[in-house]
């Protein structure tokens, strides 16, 4: 009926912490009718083994990427001028059933990418790269994995659980969902559960540059020996060092600085990224907000990279 | 042409801090298409004698805002049911000229009013009240004042300006827009500058109620005694006391708990109120949220009370 | 064989956040052998539909522990003199599986009331307090209920879920686990989703002191006129003002002073309690600590009424 | 006139976030050359038993004095301008030796007596009332003190040290330095050592009125009914809530407000005061300043009424 | 001796968390008589485009000084010892209008260089920058610029305004008070408004030397390239990456450490440096106190190649 | 009595903020039996010169690490499994008597050298060095010393003093209880009270390696050049930039990032190391909980060595 008002959205069915400030102060989808490039929040941390919050990771990255600006001047483009990039809000909160947020998850991003989207993900906790990869893999076929981590996330489970935020690189490579010998894993370090656990890592296949082993130039040469299209970028915070990323699930002393990951990030230029996802932001514990600001600034270099991979 | 990407705000032009993230996830104003009450956001801090940051008030609060649910306790109804309750976004953001973020927030404000909207300010900084005040009077005419607040902001000058964050009150009363001798101010408190301070409030007509003095039945005999239709609100977080409302640009010990202001917003009911304002919420000074938090709720209670007030 | 190490426990079986640092600095369990009165950590909060944290609720409770003193002047008792209170460690912290994680609750809680202890739980969300219900039933028979809580939590459900922190107690009801007619919720305030959320509760069976209608006569009068043996006590720290408790899952303003909350506890020193919990408390949110400080007065006083209801 | 004070700078001209620090920008007691009232820091927290941090108390107390405004409105009076007020600066500020620390305030604190003036101490843990004790007593007899505190102290020893914050009015009734039976401790609460530390208290002659049975008219009437010229203000920041001052060292949920405390102070203004002091205000456990906001309040209505007596 | 300087207190004796506050606890002007180099703070924020907060800078400085040692080990002095070095306290605070703020700060840094001195302005916004800049021409002429930054500050204009944090530099060139072909920017970051912001910075002639390029061996060529007397150094503390400085008003990832630009600085010291500020230290959002910590080093060093110029 | 329940510690006798949780979730040495490798906390802050809340260090860096996992693989060992590890709590807290903690400390770690056991001490303050040297020395003899930290802490005195937190280097060389010509200190910057500061130390015969002149090769040959058996390793957390460690007791700027920190530990792996100590975390200036993420994570890698080191 024409005079019911328009009511704010039940959040008996959809949590409070989800939903749309856009990213950039970008237009949503919706306002923009299409997208070249999407952005798909995924706030959900229920299978996180250690610290929650990063369900409030979308909301608080896009609070922060309002002081982006239209000109990426290490890349040479204006992302947002070059394509049309829109934010497409969040998807997949259910935060009980692991599954069931999953599943969303995949079938939203599925959507953008069936739409010709290229897809940039905000987690959530690491779990949620599984969905956003499975979609990726349905529409370009197996990929090739960047995935820049403290930790490899290819134990076999937590706690009894196959799909955690710890292991989903390991189902990944069963599913065919990505390849580990054309995958790369940059930043891993901290204590280990056993001597096998990289050993095993290195058997599924993954090629690593460990924390204490970074330099740019080794991480570039290991980049292109390594990556083939199509790639998608899995970015968890935690890769960069507690001074800089305090905010997240799980920290290890000894990362990289936010300069060192985005250089990373700017020799990616060349590749075909077809998909991306940037997660473990924690905003409970970021007071003064570093994290959430390299956080923007890594997702706005992520965009530009499919914007600029999407253009050709 | 149809190719050219929609692209983010320009923020040469327009803050960044400033823009819409809905209030309780309502419908944009846009999206409604009307409104019988509004919020606008008016995000300027630049008239503030102490300590800064409520020009990220209407963030915090909207952030905050998503705990709500639609229906009022208390107040027996569900506001965003019973009316078309939509987010009108920021308004007269300058950060610099104090002139013209008031014209601009006025002048949106005075849109509102003209579609026939009641208007919730969320500031900012006191002095936003003034444009809010003005445009309210300009349709409503001459407005009876309900202020919850440590100060009275009736001071004449602060470094030689006229309208400032402790002044506004006072200019009101000067140009005729509120009625001194039917409005009140509840929550007074802390050091003044002279003696004559509260004696000159009196003298423009002002009646009060200390903190000091502070018992809900006397402030609803108050209520009963002074105002007369139209009514506005004004209520400056910091008539809270600091535990229950850090967040603020001068907070003064010794005030009202969230329970006892809440009460006093519950007993106004019956009254016809115009528009109303929740100002002074600093989220720099607001570490455990408690600030945005009470101010979501306050903000609910004063929407709620333009909705009943727009179905008489 | 008698050289290999005793090592750490395994993270991978059991979180991080999880094991004991005891509460008031009282021997473990296994230290004393027996307990009258128990504590049992339940660091889940897999259930909860806003801010998580509440995993890390034993441990700063306990932490903060550490500040209490042997004799509980208001009660004229000491408690860990007159019977034995032993700190039983964490219970059921799987974090991504709440029928899971509500079963190893429910067993450690059931083997302490099997060997003769009354119980206190710590949370974790609202959705513990079910196992600890459930425990408590099943040896004591169906239980009169004190809830001091914001919320009813006798919603329906939660995005599809009928086992959350926000619908538990619906579920104890509809188990006979808790007899609503006999239970009286303390401290109820904020928006609703309708309506119908009080009558609902009210058809259930609850009575209900609002936190607007808070006295302590009128409480004391309504405990008297409701409980009866054996009494359960879930203390739900969002009871408390977000001004006292930031640092919990769903705040909401207008709530207890903690000087009123502990006079409540204190007037239930006659009742025949078997068991309590003390629930909601997120650390991440509480960055001065006040939340954690309340919880461990409160805690003892609970343990208080608990050593007392042993004795008799 | 030579008699006029060196008062404060303007704060409607000279914001207060601006200039060199003294508490509420009085001059140096070298600047005004002589005082009526002076305030003297004792940042020494060398004797605490739990949290460290109340050697930054005098700075944080004189950043947040900076709000305070030259009229007292409760009080009627302009303090600043009815007697010369001057900042002393700090003593005693030995980290190490108690002994050296106390002897240096003591003696800092006695030519200030000496010379005439009214003093007013900023701590530093409760311990540092010692020394400010003795100075008074020395110059004005045995006291009647008015000691606002959570704790009795007056406990015997803490760790083998008759010297503690704990201990330390056990130590000045024993050398005569207050006359416990025209003393009133006002806000006790809290878990006890032994049901003998209140009975013990009782025996050295201190009055009490506990934090649970606080009630404005029955701590006048205390005052009245006990308190004698020449009267000491001792105010423990711990005797108001958590709420309203966590940053302290030994936090006790179930306090006073802080607009409770105020009406207490005000009820003092026709007693002869000769000395004050506030301490336990530990600035690295307020982050969100809510404890030294109080705090300055407190010491501004000290200064009054120690410039109200100093007029008599 | 009568050209003895009135050293600070020494910290040996008084600790460093006792006393009334000047920046590194020097003696003020006043008691100083005369100054070979001045601090003066400048607590102006009210141009800044994003977050407030540096008006509490120059406090937030002076606090964290108080750390600071007599010797100056990498530069081989005793800065307070080789020549007199004061506090001026502070200027031009108005907090709303721009132009009477910048006119009084500029006749307050006047005053200092008439009479001798080299100052050390401390912000403030980098808005402040103009008139230190200004006052130092107008004695010394046009100015050779180091600008530490991760911004140019050479837009045009902000909101329609002319003087902002974000323009001033070019305003400088415009008005000759700069020789932007005698001046360098290093640590520039961050996402644009457009590809010609950096052609039009290098058409006003300044030389770059960006964050991502930066090597300590190239900035010092650069500088030696680049700079020639009369030298001014403006340390915008966003140079930092906010990992080393969180508290500022529009924080870049991808910065310098504290480390690279302490090692730059110590790098001047054969310049003739007349002038220099610090500013965009923001302490509401530093709640670990890194950045004024990192401030006060800066500061230091400044003060230090301040008062080595001012001996040839 | 068999009834008379067992109680919580005497707070009175010990304070509350000692005490076990243990190390990375290890067995107590009551559980244990014996340690080859043992860590002993010393919750000692009362001889710091600034910033107290060490006392907290052992507390908050055993909190933090329960992230640690049993693999160290940079150092290719299973620390936990390859000896017996185990967590003997925290000795000689007394808050006020500095010789008397000291004392209590080097007792406590006498007692596991004198079982076989090598130490590692958690600090407090970096005084407790002193008692941990003199029972690593009186097992071992002289010792080699490796000191990381912003300071010599050689000065003689503080406030009159010989035994404080600067000082103690000094007074184990005068002791002979460590070489300094078989020393080394690591990470030294900031400024200094003399010229002669550096120059002392040297004569004491200490070798140094500056923070800026600090890269890993030098390091690396320093430590090769000087240490020899038995090597004793004191890390003071301040030697870390405040960006790793902003919660310290004198942070300076421009320090060691945490990655180039553990890169120095690794380099130990073939030196015989008696006893090791983490000094000078402060939790309270925390907020963020990178300080002792970082400690945790060195406390580990101490841990490996000490255990490789026992091996042999």
């Amino acid at each position: 009926m024409a005079d019911q008002p328009v009511g704010p959205l039940d959040s008996l069915r959809y949590p409070r912490y989800a939903g749309i400030r856009t990213f950039a102060r970008l237009p949503t989808l919706e306002q923009a009718g299409r997208a070249d490039v999407a952005i798909l929040g995924a706030p959900y941390d229920g299978a996180t083994s250690f610290r929650p919050g990063a369900r409030f990771g979308p909301s608080a990255i896009r609070e922060a990427s309002v002081l982006l600006r239209p000109y990426n001047e290490p890349l040479r483009m204006a992302p947002f001028a070059e394509a049309q990039v829109a934010d497409a809000g969040d998807a997949g909160p259910d935060p009980i059933d692991v599954g069931a947020a999953h599943a969303a998850i995949q079938a939203a991003a599925g959507d953008l990418h069936a739409a010709g989207a290229r897809v940039l993900g905000l987690g959530g906790d690491h779990s949620v790269a599984l969905p956003f990869l499975r979609a990726a893999a349905e529409r370009h076929g197996t990929l090739s994995l960047l995935q820049l981590d403290a930790h490899t996330d290819t134990w076999d489970e937590y706690y009894g659980h196959k799909v955690t935020h710890g292991t989903i690189m390991r189902r990944a490579a069963e599913e065919g969902v990505i390849d580990p010998r054309a995958s790369l894993q940059v930043g891993l370090r901290g204590p280990l559960y056993a001597e096998t656990d990289l050993e095993e890592n290195a058997e599924l296949g993954f090629n690593t540059v460990l924390a204490r082993e970074f330099e740019l130039e080794r991480v570039v040469g290991a980049i292109g020996a390594t990556l083939r299209p199509p790639v998608y970028v899995s970015f968890d915070i935690d890769c960069l060092d507690p001074a800089h990323a305090p905010g997240t699930g799980t920290p290890e002393a000894g990362g990289l600085t936010s300069r060192e990951a985005l250089s990373v990030l700017r020799s990616l230029v060349a590749l075909d990224i077809v998909s991306a996802d940037l997660v473990e932001v924690s905003p409970p514990y970021d007071p003064a907000g570093v994290t959430a600001n390299a956080a923007a600034a890594i997702a706005y270099d992520l965009l530009s990279l499919l914007v600029r991979s999407s253009r050709r």
